[in-house]
């Protein structure tokens, strides 16, 4: 097991603000092209653009399939957003959320070999939206939607995944339940509870909440209780949104009533994702005796690692690099991808999901409370993820 | 001067069109993203990605202008088609005309170190595409509209350039119209002709005819005449386009009425943007001697070379890179949009075009009738393109 306390585990930058500006300064952002074939002479020019590319249009004009052979379709992902999101910061539009997509796409690179470009829409429009993805489709081998706020992501994710032949994921709801249910996983085994027994307790019922919920009920979670703003999710609720009036059905199975402080009464596992400093020590205190407390809002946690330990959680997990326990889509987006582009899926389903986490958490073999996730560097963590995104 | 009869200079592959459709298919098209920031350690993660990246979006969401020095917007260009008017193979849609795009965007980075990415329409439906590109210009720092057929071209082009706030060009038109310029202004000399007094026949009215004839109006050539599939355009004729209608008011000075052979009697240049084999010997016979052949139909023109010359021509050049005289928009457009995008320039003008054409042509220190342009992998060619394009 891990040492109880942890500690920021590298020192940051003194400023990683203005030390991060200067990169983005410096580099003006941070993917560019590159080529994957000749252009020195005539003759490569002669087969890379005319005359020659004319006989590569010709055979996918006469079977659009050829595209993924022939074409960048084969390994590239579009990285959409509305920028209605982003972050901690929410809605800053399209153009301030570049930094992010870009982010993405170079992660995707780095860990997955995957080719990615942002987009990032001037429009917050759900038909709008719809329609423009339609329109770009065919260059992109997949659809990784981003930051896109809840309710309006569920309605655009179901939509395009029914109507484009290529696989589209939000990964602000899969990609985080992926990692969740597989830090989850290994927090059970260091904690040593059953999945049908554990009381867990959900606070945020946003984009990440709700994919939370549904995966770990997938997983065969049976005690899930999920809060929002407005206090604990119940069928009595009478402004609920259709994804949460739908888990209403589902969830909160001894009815209880109230808030968060509520909610937690009892509980074995809190899962944040919703706002800086929520979660009181007192809630942990209520909680049954060494829970497991996944603080995931950014930057800021709903608590912070060393007042939850101090409160009596045994296992404790955040968004931050400079904590142990780190839950970040990384581990998840680009194997997820790399996975259906290699398997050709055209549809990633939760079964997929599902099988991912458990690929995932069974890369580290002796969970404790300081590890329960593979690092982001771990060479097998793509192919641990890309394995189970098979149909 | 260079020799009369111009041969194959390179031996092309015995067929170039399996070595093409090979080339894509091992390498699954052309181009990739490539990382410009290092992602190697959890302190680089937090510069280039959370938490870091957060301030880089807030300094955009506070000025947006800023999103040109912190991202990709800087260098990066959207290459959109809807493959209405692809090479010579016409209306293959979106989907199929990728490789020609990501062909563009290739080249874009060979010769300007320009990001390009394709972006290849699922519509081709004049105000669907209007809007998709208004919703997803974000991202970039130019517009280069490709393969899109006439007048549709013409609206798009013209509305884009209106509602955006970054440099909008058409190719097929500006890209076209500038090496064409530069070709001439060198044909000029070789041949010893003016520009107010040279008689020029323009085969095609598309989008290439059409660019091409106000660019060479804009230089002060003052004797043109424009024919399309139709025969001569005048403005007699009832079923012109707009644009056809604007250009029949300041072409054909002499009122000549008839189809391509009328129009040729007593011309000195050709300029074919129009379709294989339409220029015969004796249409050549009855120019004025010693002519000028543009004859740039891909990938067959409207008469091979060696004809041309047997029937008198002086100068002739084409679209092909197995003849002398390639005019080639590749001489243009990466120079276009590499000084477009380093002079902070939003709309690029026609007098823009004109000095670009004209320091092409001045990299030719002694043009000869086989060789009036300089070659593509003249690496002062960007820059003197480059150089004029500025406010």
């Amino acid at each position: 097991m891990g040492k109880k306390q942890p500690q920021a585990e590298e020192s940051a930058p003194v400023d990683v603000d203005s030390a991060a500006v200067r990169l983005h300064a410096t580099n003006h952002g941070k993917i560019a092209t590159a080529l994957k074939v000749p252009l020195e002479t005539k003759a490569d020019l002669s087969l890379a653009y005319t005359p020659g590319v004319a006989a590569v249009c010709k055979e996918i004009a006469a079977d659009p399939a050829k595209a993924k052979e022939l074409t960048i379709k084969r390994n590239t992902i579009g990285i959409i957003t509305d920028g209605s999101a982003v972050l901690g910061l929410g809605n800053i539009g399209g153009l301030a959320a570049l930094p992010v997509m870009e982010g993405k796409a170079a992660l995707f690179k780095r860990f997955a070999d995957v080719d990615a470009f942002p987009i990032c829409l001037n429009t917050q429009d759900t038909e709008e939206i719809i329609k423009t993805i339609l329109a770009i489709a065919p260059v992109f081998g997949g659809i990784n939607l981003e930051d896109i706020a809840a309710p309006r992501c569920f309605e655009i994710e179901a939509r395009l995944k029914a109507m484009l032949d290529i696989p589209v994921m939000h990964d602000d709801q899969h990609g985080t339940a992926v990692v969740v249910l597989a830090a989850l996983i290994n927090a059970f085994k260091v904690r040593e509870l059953e999945r049908n027994q554990a009381r867990i307790v959900i606070s945020g019922a946003g984009a990440a909440g709700t994919a939370v919920a549904d995966l770990l009920i997938t997983y065969g979670c049976s005690d899930i209780t999920l809060v929002d703003s407005q206090g604990i999710i119940t069928s009595e609720r009478a402004e609920l949104t259709d994804e949460k009036k739908r888990l209403a059905g589902s969830t909160n199975p001894r009815k209880t009533q109230g808030g968060l402080a509520e909610a937690l009464v009892g509980a074995d596992v809190f899962i944040g994702v919703s706002k800086a400093g929520l979660l009181t020590q007192d809630m942990i205190k209520s909680m049954r005796p060494g829970p497991v407390v996944f603080a995931l809002a950014n930057p800021v946690p709903e608590i912070m690692p060393d007042l939850a330990l101090e409160a009596g959680a045994l296992v404790v997990a955040t968004g931050r690099s400079d904590f142990p326990n780190q839950i970040n889509n990384v581990l998840a987006f680009p194997g997820i991808f790399r996975g259906a582009l290699d398997n050709g899926v055209t549809k990633i389903t939760d079964l997929m999901f599902l099988n991912a986490a458990q690929n995932l958490a069974s890369l580290v073999e002796n969970p404790a409370a300081g590890e329960i996730l593979p690092s982001l560097f771990d060479a097998d963590v793509v192919l641990a993820v890309a394995t189970a995104i098979k149909a």
